[in-house]
């Protein structure tokens, strides 16, 4: 089947670009409250789903033991900018478990977030392992090995016993079979498990509700959820979708992006879950995708509604600033 | 029409996103070698066409009278990086018109090219208007318009001289109307006019050629053609498309991306012009498709036709350099 166009891109008047895509809202039993394209179809949730590969570490009591701040824990489910703030968190992680950047595994790159690789340039240093957005995560796979005495040496490979828990929990929370011919690499050299978006959404209703957890895993659940409404800035970074949306509804809603246009979120009082995935693999189109459904479902007075509104239907701007066009939700979104 | 599947971005052995698209290749007169999809809808082409943008500097005689040389010629067809050798080489450009900076109305951005921002920030330096990556075609506006005896103030409104100079040079080598309902603004500030694939296809092959334009234009196309030939760092910057492309093929081929998923191309010996557009407004979409099209029509031997390969289907590698994954040309580019 062919998706439908879910966000336009307009210049002025005209419609420049379009963005097809498919997206489903269930509650955490997997009653459907709306879907639209082919919502079977298994997609890669690549980075939409660290919150699920965070669990382990606290199911298991790692981050206990470990004694991780709330801000560590939120670092741990996080597609950070690689800030300085970003970065001294991940180090904070690895010395907990004894451990420094040397052990991690997730590859090097610049910071993501534009000004963050400005300013670390200006400084005059290059980036290491802990400046990879994706550090966090890994620091928190590296103390989950050593908690569990496993030599954390090879812990991105998929039956290295670390991926094993990740995918334990992925597979619980979303009820789909992570099997061998599901798997593809992630950027940062980790499995990454094709899925359909109607078990990712399922899954985040899980997650947001705790209903259809285990007890251990519903109180980590509501933990890691906890500490990134606290910590908005420590998930993603100044000015980035997820931070700038859950600064503005707190605990409400939790929201994750993922590269090639994925995002999932939770609704924890609707008791829904959501997930998104851009045919095109456009970042831009999941969030407003996400956006639009999180204004519809949330449940928020007309106050917050509108506030909502530049993250639904962004405006694109010249480099003067002016107004040029918008992006905007279309067909099943409209 | 929905158009076809023409990239498949693949992760493993997997489909992870997919890019729709229209393209046209055709010749001065029109006569169609290859379609697909909608080439009669109107786009924009943005930075596509700076080219053709540039054809009244030259024409005009402007270039000449200025002493612009074969570079700085080229940097006005030019979406640059914003190295020093491009701020250098636009600021060249305004000095023989007796002007600065401060006379450009293209905005300030941070370099385009992410090492070059990098270097910028290094330097403790911030940008102006000269790193924007259009300042070497907003100095060329600047140059036409004191060779016309206008002031170049508002140089980038629709009216002004400038731009119905600009105007006039799209129209006569597309054959399109530009009329005022099928206008937007541009990143920059100035007009873009939406014109059917299928017109900026046949544009390109006289661009490419000469045929079916004025003496003046074709001495004009030609000279631009072989400015951006031998600067093809000057058109972009190292490691981005067009200038890997042209580095490659020389003079053989000409070829010029625009934002939101935007390419053209020329291919002089073999008389045709390239025009493609990914719907989703994918970067990465058109250049597949563009370097697909140009190792077709090309007429290259299996050498020249290898080395495209990565540009045909580049290689995904995660942070630590493994491959991951592909993009590749799929449907009727397959």
């Amino acid at each position: 089947m062919t998706n439908p166009v879910v966000v336009e891109a307009m210049r002025g008047d005209r419609i420049e670009s379009t963005h097809r895509g498919a997206g489903a809202v269930v509650d955490a039993d997997g009653r459907i409250v709306m879907v639209f394209g082919d919502v079977e179809r298994a997609v890669y949730p690549r980075s939409a789903v660290k919150a699920l590969q965070a669990l382990p570490l606290v199911e298991s009591g790692t981050a206990d033991r470990m004694g991780l701040t709330e801000k560590e824990i939120a670092l741990a489910c996080a597609s950070h900018s690689g800030g300085d703030d970003h970065v001294a968190t991940a180090r904070a992680i690895l010395a907990k478990a004894g451990r420094d950047e040397r052990v991690l595994e997730c590859g090097v790159h610049w910071p993501l977030g534009e000004a963050e690789a400005r300013a670390l340039a200006r400084s005059g240093g290059t980036p290491n392992a802990l400046h990879n957005n994706c550090s966090g995560k890994h620091a928190g796979f590296v103390c989950l090995s050593c908690a569990m005495s496993v030599e954390p040496k090879g812990y991105v490979a998929p039956d290295h016993p670390v991926q094993r828990e990740v995918a334990a929990a992925i597979a619980a929370a979303t009820g789909a079979r992570l099997s061998e011919e599901m798997r593809g690499v992630d950027g940062c050299a980790i499995p990454t498990y094709a899925v359909p978006l109607i078990a990712l959404a399922q899954g985040f209703a899980r997650f947001g509700t705790g209903a259809g957890l285990s007890p251990g895993r519903r109180r980590a659940a509501a933990r890691i959820r906890a500490a990134v409404a606290a910590h908005p800035l420590t998930v993603a970074g100044k000015g980035r979708f997820d931070t700038e949306v859950m600064t503005l509804l707190g605990d409400c809603v939790f929201t994750k992006g993922g590269a090639e246009g994925m995002a999932c979120a939770a609704l924890p009082a609707a008791g829904l879950g959501l997930a998104v995935k851009a045919d095109d693999g456009g970042g831009r189109a999941a969030q407003v995708m996400i956006a639009a459904l999180i204004r519809r479902f949330g449940g928020f007075g007309g106050e917050t509604a509108a506030r909502l509104q530049p993250f639904v239907s962004p405006r694109l701007l010249n480099w003067n600033g002016a107004e040029v066009g918008r992006l905007r939700p279309a067909g099943p979104l409209a």
